[in-house]
């Protein structure tokens, strides 16, 4: 079944939304050049979304997020899990449409804070998940400490790569293996 | 000698910025409004400064920074100290002036990635002092390793503080304290 003419259009307005941020940031987009581009009015445009903050937001959650495409890794290996997870993350978080994305999140953030404070949580979500799932899986190998604080090192994690990506400073190799080494001795379980 | 009368005017301009920082935030910031409040005219703001972010640069630097007046502490126990600053600069950054001028420098970042830069290098760099001097005594004094990667601890500080300061949500003791815990941990002489 096709979809119906109205979800192409919405669809087409969050592609455009996304191209335009890699293109020339979200301080340039204007809601006249979206419903241009993408074939709409402006005022179907604003009967959809209240705000640009919130075409950002959907645009976002709806696919092309830096990072979202990282695998996280699952080996028997904390350490390399932790470095392969890392290192993609900042190098997805490092080229121009993901550094363009990653701005585009922390103005939203800073300009309304309620929808940054959940898209935020959104997209921290399943790599907070993946911490803590992998981290119990080296906790039962005996492997960290059984009192591991399996969320602060998830918050470590992602606050690191949100401020590299702010500052457009991707992690280099040496800056994420001295992260990992750190935390790893951090949690490793107590020499006996 | 008292100052030049166009130099109380600019020290005026800085301190109507840091004031409507903290009012409204700083998207609702105009030149117009900085003018009429410090009494001069848009031309000798715009002669001053090439736009909205420098006089907000100027006036991060000059005075009323988030965190500025945390005092850094310098005893005998490394945990004790780093607690003691990281709690006090959460407290610092979620005041509600705090999250308003911590908000602004990542405004100002996402949309002027150079002064952002710049802004973020001259705030962070007497944290990384701080952070490098206090880890080199504890080296020293043998308590933890030598090859502890303190550059990698202070980044890790000021990410944490930093992204807290974006989302509004200001570290709580428990987290401070789980933080710093794998950190110590991670950086501790090896048991012998």
């Amino acid at each position: 079944m096709p979809r119906p003419r109205s979800e192409k259009a919405r669809v087409s307005v969050l592609d455009v939304m996304r191209a335009a941020l890699s293109a020339g940031g979200y301080e340039a987009v204007t809601i006249e050049g979206l419903a241009s581009q993408a074939g709409v009015s402006k005022q179907t445009i604003y009967r959809w979304w209240p705000s640009k903050a919130a075409i950002l937001g959907e645009a976002l959650l709806s696919g092309g997020l830096p990072g979202g495409d990282v695998t996280v890794p699952f080996t028997v290996d904390l350490g390399a899990d932790l470095r392969a997870w890392f290192s993609a993350m900042s190098v997805a978080l490092g080229d121009s449409e993901g550094v363009a994305i990653a701005r585009a999140l922390i103005v939203v953030t800073a300009s309304d804070p309620a929808l940054g404070l959940a898209l935020n949580e959104t997209l921290a979500a399943p790599i907070r998940e993946w911490v803590l799932g992998r981290i119990a899986l080296a906790v039962s190998a005996g492997q960290v400490r059984a009192d591991a604080d399996a969320g602060a090192i998830a918050d470590q994690l992602i606050a690191m790569a949100s401020y590299a990506a702010l500052l457009g400073r991707p992690l280099g190799e040496e800056r994420v293996e001295a992260t990992v080494s750190v935390l790893l001795r951090g949690i490793a379980t107590p020499a006996s």
